[in-house]
């Protein structure tokens, strides 16, 4: 079709296993950024970044401070009068614990049966490395790049993008583009490419219990005392009815209600429940009654325990009434919730149902809007074509139940859409050990994203 | 009144320094019998047990071995056609989680405000240390004891007592005696001494939910999966309606119900709910509706989370969808319940309220009888008046809602019954931070043993 990328596909196709290579030095780094410990890591990780994209050939790189962990920005703008892309993604990733679970060691890359195992190697590391390598393979090939494309590549997406925003906003000249590409979403299954183009939104929250002012005996106390685990278990056991409805009032109030064609669409996707369940190991799903499974997890709201914590946790028994007790929650949020309201929904309600046995802290940690991106934008297009020819089949079109937190700021600030081209797989065991990457998929995003410049240079 | 004592007391006196002194070694050794990195510490104390009732002049000392760990035996005979009591203490300690919680480290006795702090310090290594001194102080002013004494001091209690029942049963011609003396509860209050006639027995258990077979990213799947911390949640709240009853099928069927005369007598003693309150800080009070404080915390069974663990519980925010989520809870029962009937009813019924969206797993940990003890036996008169002499305050008679597992066997193996003679007080933190013991009740009871032996003995 385009004589002229041949070159670079075969390039690409010679330099795999040294791609492998260096994708595993940047995975060694842990840059786990919610744990303080492992601030130097991300630093350093940060430095890694930006070295990765000088030796590409990319230009300008810097790596920009923020008030948690910094930024680092790359161009390439020799191509006037063509389209430029801004590639997002993150390079900070999620804390490993419970660590004994994982097969191999998180930060040691291990390849097994096609996948390359190690945190961050899906989210986000993985995705971020093949646009560099897609670049590096036309500077070391044709000497340029169809278009203009600029990086930006954040340290703190696992912890909420915090500090992104106001970069976005102080940096707004040097981001502008016509478009942002994001790869930090999955395809729709293995074998089948998909663009995304709904992402739910995020309210994370701690409430912590306190009840006596001490551990108590639960022998000389126990029966006369509230105990806080208890109150916690009622007050979170009360969030939702037995069908899965969210009971907190106001909860559904801006949820826009999916259309009948995204539902037809979803319908024909090719999901199957007993697969689905049999490749999470569940007897048995469960939802908010009258939505399908992928209605449930891209276009409904959640609120979810993710973590709990009170009294004795370690081995043998403690005969402990214990003084604290607390939990981490949060929300998946859809178009048009917006993470504050909901913040404030939940925290007034659990104030009204939390009883005076108890005192509570409620702490907001994160939040990020819920989008919808327009899918006939011409990047999007090309993006279609490009995953065709990259992968020979025609991508679906998908939404998806994670959050991107920083998709909403490029809307508002850069007023740029943004498009989800992924290449992770839902079982890539993110957030969780185990974490992979299909590397066959690491090549076909590599090849996919030399494609689209090649399909939006062309044009 | 019986000068013959006198020098006894003299010797108590003039040695009081001494006695703390050494009994902030036995402090120092961290025998916490439940963690398995800690079973050194418990066989070294154990051999500090044998050397310092050896030091005290009691003969036979030997240390048993156990199934787990050992228990320590001591004996003095010398007063044939007196009675012989068998003195029961343990000297193996909870864990000190959350350890950030001590003011100052649980295994460096500290003294602050006339209290001693360390973990154990009133429960059990000062109770059991007091009554080596009283026989410290008999055999070094007047040679001999006014009646017979044995020890078995064990290393098991705070797990359950597993093994000190085979025990007894194998050393039970060994062990006879005319009745069992155990110092491991608490006086009434701060200067008033008192004599416990009931203890509320035992049944340990940890539950253990699995959903997902790893933990999920809980945007990728959250609202399509049970999540077992929710499951739990629910499962537990279940358990209690909002008055505080149990609603486990057949708990309450074997509870005896005190007498009008026991009502009648705990709302005699000097109990105040505001002072209870302001004391363990908490703004109200909570338990079964219809019953007081003190029938609450003595006579009533109760079902209660003394840990619960489930996902992400460090620092900041990860939005998992946890695997796994577990709990462990416990009943304090009261005559006439059984602890393995009990755990039956339990086990029953949450298997019967699990969902089929995760499997459950019971584990049944620890379990112990209740007990109510004649109040008109012989030595538990003298203990009255010894407790006057010490005290200079007529004892109350009361119960209480700790276990000491070991008193049903007690009654059942040597026929004997057993005399509660404590000296904690309600708040020494035990099982908690900053445990502590009042460092006059110590040398109170050093006396009120001397003159117990005393009373006995003249008769």
């Amino acid at each position: 079709m385009n004589s002229t990328v041949d070159p670079v596909l075969t390039y690409i196709s010679a330099h795999e296993r040294d791609f492998v290579d260096d994708l595993r030095e940047f995975l060694r780094i842990p840059s786990i950024s919610t744990e303080s410990r492992h601030a130097g890591d991300v630093r350093r990780c940060a430095e890694f970044v930006a070295e990765d994209l000088r030796r590409a050939g990319l230009q300008g790189v810097e790596i920009l401070p923020t008030a948690g962990h910094p930024a680092v920005y790359a161009e390439w703008l020799g191509a006037p009068g063509k389209p430029t892309a801004l590639i997002y993604g993150h390079y900070d990733v999620q804390p490993v614990d419970p660590e004994n679970l994982w097969n191999s060691p998180p930060f040691e890359p291990t390849e097994r049966d096609g996948y390359l195992y190690a945190r961050g190697a899906s989210d986000d590391k993985g995705q971020i490395h093949l646009h560099v390598k897609a670049v590096e393979s036309y500077l070391r090939t044709l000497g340029r790049l169809p278009i203009n494309l600029k990086f930006i590549v954040e340290g703190e997406e696992e912890i909420g993008s915090e500090h992104l925003p106001a970069l976005i906003r102080a940096e707004r000249e040097r981001l502008k583009a016509d478009f942002v590409l994001v790869s930090d979403t999955a395809m729709f299954g293995r074998g089948q490419p998909s663009i995304c183009y709904g992402l739910r939104g995020l309210a994370y929250w701690q409430i912590d219990l306190v009840g006596p002012n001490s551990d108590l005996h639960s022998g000389f106390y126990g029966g006369a005392v509230a105990n806080p685990a208890e109150v916690l278990c009622d007050m979170l056991a009360s969030l939702k009815d037995d069908k899965g409805r969210i009971r907190v009032p106001g909860f559904y109030d801006d949820v826009r209600e999916i259309t009948a064609t995204e539902r037809a669409e979803f319908a024909r996707l090719p999901h199957d429940d007993a697969e689905f369940r049999h490749s999470i190991g569940v007897a048995e799903l469960f939802g908010e009654a009258g939505y399908s499974t992928l209605e449930r997890m891209w276009t409904r709201p959640t609120l979810e325990i993710n973590g709990i914590w009170s009294g004795f946790t370690g081995e043998g028994s403690k005969t402990v009434l214990p003084s604290r007790a607390s939990a981490k929650l949060s929300s998946r949020l859809v178009p048009d919730q917006d993470p504050d309201r909901i913040s404030d929904l939940v925290e007034a309600h659990l104030r009204k149902i939390c009883p005076a046995t108890v005192t509570m802290t409620f702490t907001r940690m994160a939040g990020a809007q819920p989008v919808v991106t327009p899918i006939d934008h011409p990047a999007v297009k090309a993006a279609a074509r490009a995953l065709e020819r990259a992968f020979g089949v025609k991508p679906v079109y998908q939404r998806e139940g994670g959050t991107i937190p920083v998709v909403a700021t490029f809307t508002d600030e850069l007023h740029a859409p943004t498009v989800l081209l992924g290449f992770g797989l839902e079982d890539d065991h993110l957030h969780a050990p185990n974490e992979r990457f299909l590397i066959e998929n690491y090549f076909g995003g590599i090849r996919t994203s030399a494609l689209l410049w090649d399909e939006l240079g062309s044009r």
